[in-house]
């Protein structure tokens, strides 16, 4: 019962999707063709119509994907875990207890150990500035080494699940969502979204949600606003680039400092606590220290510095000045008298919408799953999908 | 080379069964009706044979299920995950560091986020009254309105692997051993069972065991008598539900005072330590006020009551008392001279019953695996056998 | 499309060995006749030939590897999942906080819990001396008991991943690349092997990975050089065996108290740090006696000791005194001026065997690929590895 015939038109527009130049990794967006965002995007959402539909992506008889986590870990843990067993990989986890700056000799051999029978290492560390994509960026490197020098069997694939710069699982499951929401890529063109900071009483969120989808979306012709308190900036290239990405692709990018102006007339607003570029710097200069009471300072004073900002968070008051917008979060949200006194969202916005973020959230698997594909895959990626429509092997029986 | 031939009067007899009101989850024995609990009995024991005769019960070629034990477990967590890898389904395990009395929306976000690939889940929360069966609750429906709204792609199956009021599992596990060493579920009816009190060095046992075993055998027509100090008593509601249920299924139960007294003429003893209904509620508060001082000064008046006990222990003599009876423990049993200086068991006692209590502990992993195949096949779980039994597939080349 | 034909030779000279005394279980090197080692090793490396060339290895369709670490391990663990998820086996990790000393009730009932879908039991417990191996020789035991009183489906396989005595995982990888390297087993006769003692400025490691060194290359012809300061012996009783096996192999085994002498005209050398027997003693008496303090001085006193052996380290001059030897290392290596101030290695050394030393450690997963083979199938291995070549299944589609 092939179902190859249901899905000729997307086995087409994906067929002409240019991915010689995706590459083994998918470490941050930025560094991705157009051609090679969408078709991971593409690919995100047939995977997961075949997983509601009961057919198996099952592509690995066996093998083991690693996930090396320098940071606390339940849902990206989950998403990863599940995007493995999708394909028939099992999970090797490797927790370290704190998150180390470690650099050379001990990459290069700690990658190459544990890739004997690897064929993907899923990597988060996003705690420190300057260390998480540096990192990642190594492990490519020390892999490269081993399958040239045939120590490994295979080249794995390093996937990001987040790190100080970018989180493409993230924006990559949010593009996927807004594409279904509005019925199509090319439907968003023209869209105003509102990156804006929020408040929450806890401290030293990372930034790579926001840089994520600043670096993303104006690539595909989202009007983006990024909006926060002066002071609380983003890696100053990444908002550079943002700006690039917009004038290049048609689109625009504009960075405010008030709240409810960004909100007039959006689409789709994204409120979300971050901790600054400022404060994110010092943590890390303070870390490579070992300056326990600095950091502890530097937090004191940075949740102090934070509270003059209560009043941004996204109220019914605040959603009345949208085009009916679309509110949309990575999860965990700050929820005001629910999981905090004061914080990111006013309930009754968080659970009009508690669906559409919930559905948000269920892309991640499938991007994941999609980043294996392509990074194992690559150019033939395309005649693995055509065998697993063909034989349309069943999950459950 | 199909089996179907071997099972035809296993395949008649479970046919006959009406499990149309098993449901999607397994959470206390009290909530299904006697079919429902037969059926997870005779599935139990076929899986059980089939394991041991090669032949594999897959049935799902991936997918995930995912433990959350919040409170720590080596058996109970083996049982549960070689259940899964049983089936096929691959473990995601959520170790929760310490018990959390969280509810609404927390448990609602988190239960949908790790159940997108998710068949089963299974919970073991058992450590405060009052908290575990409700938290086991709001996760079946939190997992109702994410399959409800598109979702998630299944409904996974909710198992209580151990709460504060039952223990299925091991109940279930039970009245399989007792099933096959008396050779027949209807054998069971007229023996004398007595679920006895014991002395223990260690604080705080759950009660769910004794509660599983006087919610469940009393329907098996087993004639049950519970025994414990003055004071000791077990949660009311359950107590009274157990004579409430001896009386529909004539059968007997009571309550009494003395050990010796109970262990006359028992074909069963099941000597076991817990803690009192009445301490689990002090316990429960303090926890609740975060009163360490009160915890600590709890535990050193409920241990120096306990020791006013210690000659209810399981000795020769006692055992001498008995129609020759079988000897039953959950495991790990507190045994005299040798996993503490005084304890529930005598060891010459136990010695002489090691093959038995082990083996009763190895259906468990069988009952969990019967408890997934019908929460997710329902009214279908006998076409599943059926194919099971056709195609033979062996586990071991 | 067969694979058999490729490997007609390999499959005749592997039925020509004498596989019937091996047993269940790999515990000690020199527990094993000749056969049966020479058995592990060529199975090891037709397991990773075909796992390099995308054969699967998958003998089992479901089933559970139970692993039990009482030392913290990365490597080990990574191998030892791998091996099993390369057959077809799930990982059960159980990670004893700290390792016990613990013994007959306790270890009986334990391994049959965990053992009732386990089809292979991995051990490390390497920390003190006459515990480790005692530890899972009782473990046999008890699942000895498990299956023949009919508990247990199968009898499953006690793999040693370290112990205080022998690391034959390590020893048996060594052996697998040496053959390789030298291009066959029998051209190791008469090469000149220098194991010797390093300074490292670590404390306390095990003589495991050195006594197993000694204890299986003077059996295949290798000619053993022990080095060490005076007072850095290994455990009596393998040196003196170590010098019997020399004598019926026709090997030649000596103990030298001089770095440079032992490197003269060296074919392969081997620098590695470890605590001497002495030490290691007195460890497991403070311990056994809890007394902190004299571990503490223990291990001051330790260090200080071996710091005046700082020219114990395998640098350029060393290399220049040997017939161009190759460098060994079981990895990790405490490496001068990289991973330490001052270590085993100079860094140059390192480097250029970079490619050596992680080739060496890639033949550990096919090792114990291999050990849970011959324990699982025992004189039926040959068949199963005609099965594997004849399906030729692919590992990735």
């Amino acid at each position: 019962m092939s179902k190859i015939g249901a899905y000729i038109s997307w086995l087409e527009s994906f067929g002409k999707l240019d991915i010689s130049k995706y590459g083994n990794d998918f470490l941050r967006t930025w560094d991705k063709d157009k051609d090679s965002i969408i078709a991971v995007q593409k690919l995100a959402q047939l995977c997961k119509e075949l997983f509601y539909s009961n057919t198996s992506a099952k592509v690995f008889n066996s093998g083991v994907a690693v996930s090396i986590f320098r940071d606390k870990s339940t849902r990206t843990k989950y998403s990863y875990a599940t995007a493995a067993n999708n394909l028939g990989l099992e999970i090797e986890l490797l927790d370290e207890t704190k998150s180390q700056i470690s650099h050379g000799e001990t990459v290069i051999e700690t990658a190459n150990m544990l890739s004997f029978l690897t064929k993907v290492i899923g990597i988060r560390d996003d705690k420190f500035l300057g260390v998480g994509h540096t990192y990642q960026v190594e492990v490519t490197k020390a892999v490269d080494f081993g399958y040239k020098e045939g120590i490994l069997a295979q080249r794995p694939t390093v996937i990001n699940l987040q790190c100080d710069e970018d989180h493409p699982t993230q924006s990559l499951s949010d593009l996927s969502f807004l594409a279904n929401h509005f019925h199509g890529l090319e439907n968003l063109k023209g869209k105003k979204l509102v990156m804006s900071w929020a408040y929450s009483p806890s401290y030293g969120k990372p930034m790579s949600v926001p840089q994520g989808i600043i670096g993303l979306l104006p690539r595909f012709g989202v009007d983006v606003t990024l909006a926060y308190p002066e002071g609380y900036n983003l890696i100053p290239e990444i908002e550079k680039n943002a700006a690039v990405q917009a004038e290049k692709n048609g689109s625009q990018f504009q960075i405010v400092h008030d709240m409810k102006d960004a909100f007039k007339d959006a689409d789709i607003v994204y409120p979300k606590s971050w901790a600054s570029y400022d404060v994110m710097r010092q943590r890390t200069e303070l870390l490579k220290k070992n300056d326990d009471k600095g950091l502890e300072e530097l937090e004191k004073r940075t949740l102090a510095d934070s509270r003059k900002y209560k009043d941004w968070t996204c109220t019914e008051d605040h959603m009345s000045l949208t085009r009916n917008a679309l509110y949309m979060h990575c999860l965990p949200a700050d929820i005001t008298g629910v999981s905090c006194k004061e914080g990111e969202v006013q309930d009754t916005v968080f659970d009009k919408f508690r669906k559409e973020t919930y559905t948000e959230a269920s892309y991640k698997p499938f991007v994941i799953t999609a980043m294996m594909l392509l990074g194992q895959y690559g150019v033939h990626t395309l005649d693995i999908i055509k065998m697993i429509l063909e034989r349309d092997q069943k999950i459950v029986q």
